[in-house]
C-alpha cells in the first residue's frame, strides 16, 4: 500500500499513481484518515499534473462508491439523464426532461443548484410554487417509473466522498482541473441508475470552459469515465457565447421553458434542446438514429405531448400545474426597468458571466452556497449577438427585486457586458461538434 | 487584504502574490487561523510556479518575525555563521567553528540534527561525552563573547511558524521546493544575530541538490535573502560526489576533525574546511583577502590553535576534552568488519546517499525524528573515487552495534553504493564554484 506522502510525491513528480493507491486515499480521506493537508496538496498536483484515464476512472469510482448507487432495474425501459456543464440561461433541462420522456425515454435526473454566474435546474423548479426537489428515493423511483421523469436534487447518501472534497477543493483553489470535476460530475451521475448519458460541455464567455480545447478535452473525460463504466455516452460542445434564450432569472426561465413547449420560444435555446433531447433518444435506443429522433422531439412539441408532461410532472412532485398553464402564476418581480445601450451599433459580444453576475446581483443566483435565491428576479436580453442597436435603445429588461443591487450598479454591469461596435459577428453554430 | 483563496489562486496562476499578503498568510497560519489545507495547497502551488525574490524575502521575514532573533550587538567583534544544505561524512562545521574562533571571528551557530541520508552536526557534538547543545541563550550569547564560538540546537522560540511549516511540508511532499528550502533555512540563521553568513551548497550523489544548476539557484536565492536583509553573504557550491573525507558516523566523525585539526585528516575534507573557514574570516572582516585569509586557518592548525579552541568550547559546554586530546576515549562500537569489494577496477562513482544511508541502517542516523542515534557506529570509507580496488579488497570497514542492521544487509548496500570499473573518473574541483 502506498502511503499518502508517496502518493502525493508520485502526482508531484508526475507519475501515474495505481487506481488501487487512489481508492485507498479518497476511503481514507472519506473516513477522515486522511487529512485535509493532504489532500489539498494531492489536488493542487492534480492542477499541475493531470490524471490519466485510470486514474480519473479510479477516483470517479472510489467516490461513486462512498455512497448509495440507485438501483433502476425494476423500472423498465432505457433510463438517461442528461449533464451539462452549467451556463447562463440554460434551462433546457426544463424541456429536455418532459420531451424525453414524452418520447419513451426514461430520465432519472439529480441536478443541482446555482453558484456563481450559473444558474441551477433545481432553483428555477422551486419557482414554480410548491415544486419539491427533496423527494426520498422511493418516490424517485416510482415517479421515473409512472411519469416518466422526475428531477431532484442530491442526497445526502450520493457520492459523499465528492461533497467533502468539493468543499475542500473550494477552499484551496483546486476546482479548476479538468480530471477533477470530471470525476465529480460522473461520480453523482453514475449513482442516479442510468443506461445512457448525454453531455452538453459548454464553451464561450458564459461557460466554466472559455475555450474549445479545454471543453473537448473535459468532454472526451467524462466520457470516457462514464464508457469505461459500461455506459453509452454521447456529448455535445455547444456554444455559450451569449445568454441561451433570453431569460435569465429562474421563473423567467420557466416561463420561457412553456414558451418553447408552446412551440414558441427563441430559436437558440429551441436548437440546443432538440438536439440534446433527440441525442437522449438514440442513446435510450427510442429513435434510431439522429434525424428520426428529432423529428420525434419536435413532433412532441408540436402537438403539446412535451408541455403536457411538464405539467405531469410539476403535479407529481407538487407543483401547481396551473403555473404552467398561466405563467403570470409564477412569482412576479416588484418592477422591471430597461437598460439603454450606451452606443449605436451591433452587438459584437456579450460577455455570458457579467450577465449571469449581474442576476446574481439582482438576487436570481448565490454568491455563497448558503446564500437563497429570490425566484422572481432576473433579466430578459433584449439585443443578442448580432442585432442593430441604437444608442438609448434597451439592451435588456431588469426584473428587480427588494435584495436587488441599484439600478445603476445593474444598468453598470449589463451595459459592461455589451459590446457595441461597427462589425457584424460571425456566429459559430450553435452545436459546435459532437462527440460519439 | 487577500484572502487566503485569492492567494493559493495567484500563486497558482504565475502571478506574484504582494509581500503583506505573503506576510499575512504565514502569521495567520502560525497564529492557527489560516488552516492547513489551505497552507498545504499553496505550498504545492509554490513547487510548481516558484517564487521570486521579493516573495521570499517576505516569505522569510514574516516566519523570522515569528520567533525571537537574537541581539548579539553587546558581543564586540563581527559575529559569522556558516551553513550547509548537508551531505554525507560533512563534518566541516566541528573544525571550522574553532579555527575560525582562533582567528578572532565570533561564531554563533545554530545547528541541527541529522535526518534521512545526512548527519547533523548536534548529533556528532553529542557524540562527545557530555555535550550540551541545548543551552540556555543567555548561556550561548556569553559563551560566543568568551569563548568564540558556540554550538547549540534550535530553540522553541527562533522561527516557529517555519517549525510549523516544515512539519507540514514534510507530509504534503512540499519539501524540495528552491524558494521555501530557502526561506526556511534564512529564517532560523537570521535569527541569530548574525552580521555575515557563509554558505556551503553542496551539490552531487550525496546531496540533496544532485545537479549544478538547481545548487547555483539555491545558493544565489539564500544569498539574495541574507543580502536583502542586510548582511554579508559568500557562498561556495562544493562537490559532495561522494563522502567527504573518510568517517561516516558521529563519533568516528569528531575522530577525524581531531586528525584534521592535528594537521592531518583527508586531504578532501581539510580543503572544503580551511576554503569555508578562509571566506567567513574574509566575511568577518579580520583577512583582508582569501589568501591571507587561508594562510591564517592554516596556521591554526599548524600550531594547535584550533585543536586548543575546540577543546576550550567542548570544556565550555560540559563535555569531556579529554576524549579530544584521545579520540579512544569517544564511544566505540561493538565491533567491526569490513566489506569486501566484488569487483576489480578504478572506483569509478560513490553513491553518497546509498552510503548516508548505509550509516543510518547502523544506527548513526535517523529515518524519522524520533529516532534516537548511535553514537557509536558508522562507516570509515577505505576506497574513494578513482582508487584502484581489488576483488575481495576492503571497499569500507564498518562500525557495528545492537542496532544495526545485519552484516549481509549492510555490506550488500554498501556494495551497491559502489561502481567499479575500468574508468579512471576525473573527478571535479571540490570547490566547483564560489558566489560572492
Amino acid at each position: 500500500m502506498m502511503r499518502a506522502y508517496e502518493v502525493i510525491h508520485a502526482k508531484r513528480e508526475g507519475r501515474a499513481v495505481p487506481a488501487e493507491a487512489i481508492a485507498e486515499l479518497v476511503d481514507g480521506f472519506t473516513r477522515g484518515e486522511i487529512p485535509e493537508y493532504q489532500m489539498a496538496a494531492f489536488c493542487m498536483a492534480v492542477f499541475f499534473r493531470g490524471m490519466d484515464a485510470a486514474e480519473v476512472a479510479a477516483l470517479t469510482g472510489a467516490m461513486l462508491r462512498s455512497g448509495d448507487v440507485l438501483d433502476l432495474s425494476d423500472v423498465p425501459g432505457a433510463k438517461v439523464d442528461k449533464h451539462s456543464t452549467g451556463g447562463v440561461g440554460d434551462k433546457v433541462s426544463l424541456a429536455l426532461a418532459p420531451l424525453a420522456a414524452a418520447c419513451g425515454v426514461r430520465v432519472p435526473m439529480i441536478s443541482g443548484r446555482g453558484l456563481g454566474h450559473t444558474g441551477g435546474t433545481l432553483d428555477k423548479l422551486e419557482a414554480i410554487p410548491g415544486f419539491r426537489v427533496d423527494l426520498p428515493v422511493e418516490r424517485f423511483r416510482a415517479l421515473v417509473r409512472e411519469v416518466g421523469a422526475c428531477l431532484i436534487g442530491q442526497t445526502a447518501r450520493l457520492a459523499p466522498a465528492d461533497r467533502k472534497l468539493y468543499a475542500l477543493r473550494d477552499v484551496t483553489a483546486t476546482v479548476e482541473s479538468i480530471p477533477l470535476i470530471a470525476a465529480s460530475i460522473m461520480s453523482k451521475k453514475l449513482a442516479e441508475g442510468i443506461d445512457a448519458l448525454v453531455l452538453d460541455v459548454k464553451v464561450g464567455s458564459g461557460a466554466f470552459m472559455k475555450g474549445l480545447g479545454e471543453a473537448r478535452e473535459l468532454a472526451r473525460t467524462l466520457a470516457g469515465i462514464g464508457r469505461g463504466m459500461g455506459k453509452r455516452v454521447s456529448a455535445l460542445l455547444t456554444a455559450m457565447d451569449q445568454p441561451l434564450g433570453r431569460a435569465v432569472g429562474n421563473a423567467l426561465e420557466v416561463a420561457e421553458t412553456v414558451e418553447l413547449l408552446r412551440g414558441g420560444g427563441p430559436a437558440d435555446l429551441r436548437e440546443v434542446t432538440v438536439a440534446l433531447t433527440a441525442e437522449m433518444l438514440v442513446a435510450g435506443g427510442v429513435a434510431v438514429d439522429l434525424p428520426a429522433a428529432r423529428a420525434a422531439v419536435e413532433a412532441a412539441i408540436a402537438d403539446g405531448r412535451g408541455l403536457a408532461k411538464l405539467e405531469e410532472i410539476v403535479r407529481a412532485q407538487g407543483g401547481d400545474p396551473a403555473a404552467i398553464r398561466d405563467p403570470a402564476r409564477l412569482p412576479r418581480a416588484a418592477g422591471t426597468y430597461e437598460v439603454p445601450s450606451p452606443a449605436a451599433g451591433r452587438v459584437e459580444a456579450i460577455d455570458g458571466e457579467a450577465i449571469g453576475l449581474a442576476a446574481v446581483a439582482l438576487g436570481a443566483g448565490r454568491a455563497r452556497v448558503e446564500d437563497a435565491v429570490d425566484p422572481a428576479v432576473g433579466l430578459v436580453v433584449g439585443k443578442k449577438l448580432g442585432d442593430p442597436v441604437e444608442r438609448g435603445e434597451p439592451l435588456c429588461l431588469v426584473h428587480h427585486g427588494p435584495r436587488s443591487e441599484p439600478r445603476e450598479a445593474i444598468s453598470a454591469r449589463v451595459a459592461r457586458a455589451y459590446r457595441i461596435g461597427p462589425s457584424i459577428p460571425a456566429p459559430r453554430p450553435l452545436v459546435i461538434e459532437r462527440l460519439a
